[in-house]
């Protein structure tokens, strides 16, 4: 069916006019689904963790290059009770031994970044229903094969963002909706978070073979420059603005400052001749994105990784009628709250809790993430197991990670403008919103 | 003695080098000054009275082309014990015959802005020290015509900026120069204050003869779109951050969200006939700009004065070593803080608190503005009587307030990036720091 047809059918129906054009309302599988997990290091481990705790998956197949790895996820899934699973690490092409296997429904990749194109493309083209770790891509392209070879094979890609599902920004989604801020105006978000712990192995050294995060990511910020991360702050800003149902993202100005914090860090924890204290980041140290839509709002991003300071992604939630903010824990609602003053957020988060959480909280409880990986992990089961296109999806995931090189390019020129693609072929302005606080996940 | 002269001769001298080309250390005048006011509405009835406080001021003149404010100010005087001051108020020109007068040292202009440029440039050319209201000028050539007066006539021009006396960035401005937060790296401020209260007049008219400010700062929004009022984000901030003391600005991209809040207000309030409810405001409800300095850090600035919220100037400076922000009144300290968590600003408050602030705390006190208001006050009122240049002097009031206008040609060409003009001719590179929380005034 194409994506014509797809449109015209659907709405005839009387069904929700989906963005995505192979949904098949009420096909249902089997119930349980079986899951391959590409790359089991800590993000793809920690999955496989959340879907061992359901009785509905089972996991004929791993794989990861480092045995390490492998072992450790095979004898997880041994000790659950299952059988224990294929492991495939056999060089950097293994994954396709296990996207082949007619056995398996979905995949997850959570592998570095750089992979993570080719092998949702490839599992798409298997026919696999993929669930891709952020960022879905690292440039423009590889968003564009993404979406288009979605659309070619009728494969669904679930974005795995999982922040979208946090508990505070799923309230202010139904509190968006509901009006409470009245028409939206503005939006902050960002990854701020200091990932020195994280990109040095043994405190100052990175590169191929030291460890986990450091052998791969510290190289982006080598050299790249721009919003690596832009995701985790997007998504959910996404979903406030309709981005995708009923609104776009139209245009991005970046601006980077100068790159100290991890020289810096090297010179300081290391010895004068450390290896890497020659090295030159390009990577700013804060990278500031300001982003317009086409309904005429602003969006300021920040991505903020290298320096250090305490966690937050920033968040804030503005519209003619009042304005939520993260990092004072607060909002205000004109003609609710005393004019000119904060409320706590607490009774609003009391008040507007996503049916979701209230639901599964028990079972969120130390899935990770403070809860959130529970519920990305289990949509993208649930739409698997229900036949229908996940929450969030391949435009969802073109359209957040774009920003990335999108970033690098406006940097690149000094801040200039960049268009935003519209991955949607236009059909942003008629789609249904597919992500629901109170939906069934 | 012009700029060159006389940069050598204070060098030769050991003096520091003070970014003005003018000044004349220890020439120092009457133990009293006397003071002319031009506009006593509600900004210059506070600053008049601020001065009546003093045994150092006489103030032998006032003008205001509204008879009722000329008035009050007038008796206000009197009834301090001074002689009753001339009145000026014959006319949009009065001002002419109040700078002229050979009895007065300084004067005051807080009038409505478009008449900021004309009556501070005439001012200096009478020879008197100017205190400038904020913003200085609405235009890049406004802002040109300032300096180019005080470079040409000798006169000082002190830019009234009373955010950079606030207790809080103070402080933070000791701890930047301590080196607490390591190198620089970004900064954040902004004007968000809603200010509908002020821009109608009986809750939703405006227009001349419409009340005060509502007479002639909304049409500012009718007809601008862009940051209309920099100076209380960016001053403290480029205290913070060096500018014109080894430091500038380079470079400002800025983004506008669409209208909403002044017209929905209209349509809430007024009926529907409303005479107003036709009138398209440009000014965009949020307007971001992004600012890039010499020495590569970042600036993020607000303009949010349209939508109903609590007031907050935004503020956050974050180095290498850590960072501030305002907005939960946190602090975090590398080596000194917990690792990846904020303490509490109140102990650094304490701690760093200005020499400043504690000499005149007393005085302060109900000054207006938190006690702003006393030091910006102080400051010009002891310049003018030690015959020295002021702490914030007319090439920060050029490059503070041309970021206004600048910004709305950015927003008019799409969020293109323009080049923010070098107001000092490139003596920021060498010239000496004229802020000192720690000083005499």
């Amino acid at each position: 069916m194409d994506r014509r047809s797809f449109l015209q059918t659907t709405a005839a129906a009387g069904v929700g006019v989906s963005l995505s054009p192979f949904v098949s309302v009420g096909q249902t599988r089997d119930a349980s689904v079986s899951i391959g997990l590409i790359g089991v290091g800590s993000r793809g481990t920690s999955h496989l963790r959340g879907l061992l705790q359901r009785e509905d998956v089972d996991i004929p197949a791993v794989c990861d290059t480092k045995s390490d790895n492998l072992t450790r996820a095979q004898d997880l899934v041994q000790q659950s009770g299952r059988a224990r699973p294929e492991g495939y690490g056999d060089g950097d092409r293994a994954y396709r031994d296990l996207i082949s296997r007619d056995d398996i429904d979905g995949v997850i990749v959570a592998t570095p970044w750089l992979w993570h194109v080719p092998m949702a493309v490839e599992a798409m083209e298997e026919g696999k229903f993929v669930g891709l770790e952020v960022p879905a891509a690292t440039t423009v392209e590889g968003c564009w094969e993404l979406v288009r070879t979605a659309e070619r094979t009728g494969s669904h890609c679930m974005f795995l963002e999982n922040v979208c599902y946090r508990r505070d920004v799923m309230a202010v989604l139904k509190m968006v909706r509901e009006g409470l801020f009245g028409e939206m105006i503005h939006c902050r978000c960002g990854y701020q978070h200091s990932l020195i712990p994280f990109l040095f192995n043994d405190n100052t050294s990175f590169g191929p073979g030291t460890g986990s995060v450091s052998s791969w990511r510290t190289e982006h910020y080598v050299k790249r420059n721009g919003d690596l991360y832009p995701t985790h702050g997007i998504g959910p800003v996404a979903h406030w603005l309709d981005i995708n149902s009923g609104n776009r993202f139209e245009r991005l100005t970046s601006t980077a400052t100068k790159a100290r914090g991890l020289h810096d860090h090297i010179l300081e924890e290391g010895s004068d001749d450390h290896p890497k204290a020659d090295v030159r980041f390009a990577q700013g140290d804060i990278v500031t994105s300001t982003i317009t839509t086409a309904n005429g709002e602003s969006i300021v991003m920040t991505h903020d990784t290298s320096l250090p300071r305490p966690y937050s992604l920033g968040f804030r939630a503005q519209g003619t009628d009042g304005l939520w903010t993260v990092d004072n824990q607060s909002v205000h609602v004109e003609g609710r709250s005393p004019a000119h003053q904060w409320e706590d957020w607490e009774r609003y988060q009391e008040e507007y809790d996503a049916e979701l959480w209230t639901r599964y909280e028990s079972e969120a409880e130390g899935a990770g993430h403070g809860g959130m990986d529970y519920f990305v992990r289990n949509a993208f089961v649930e739409s698997i197991k229900q036949g229908v296109a996940p929450p969030i999806d391949v435009y969802d995931a073109a359209t957040w990670s774009v920003l990335g090189p999108l970033s690098e390019q406006s940097i690149d020129q000094g801040g200039e403008p960049v268009e935003v693609p519209d991955f949607t072929d236009g059909r942003w302005m008629t789609a249904d919103r597919s992500f629901d606080p109170d939906g069934a996940f």
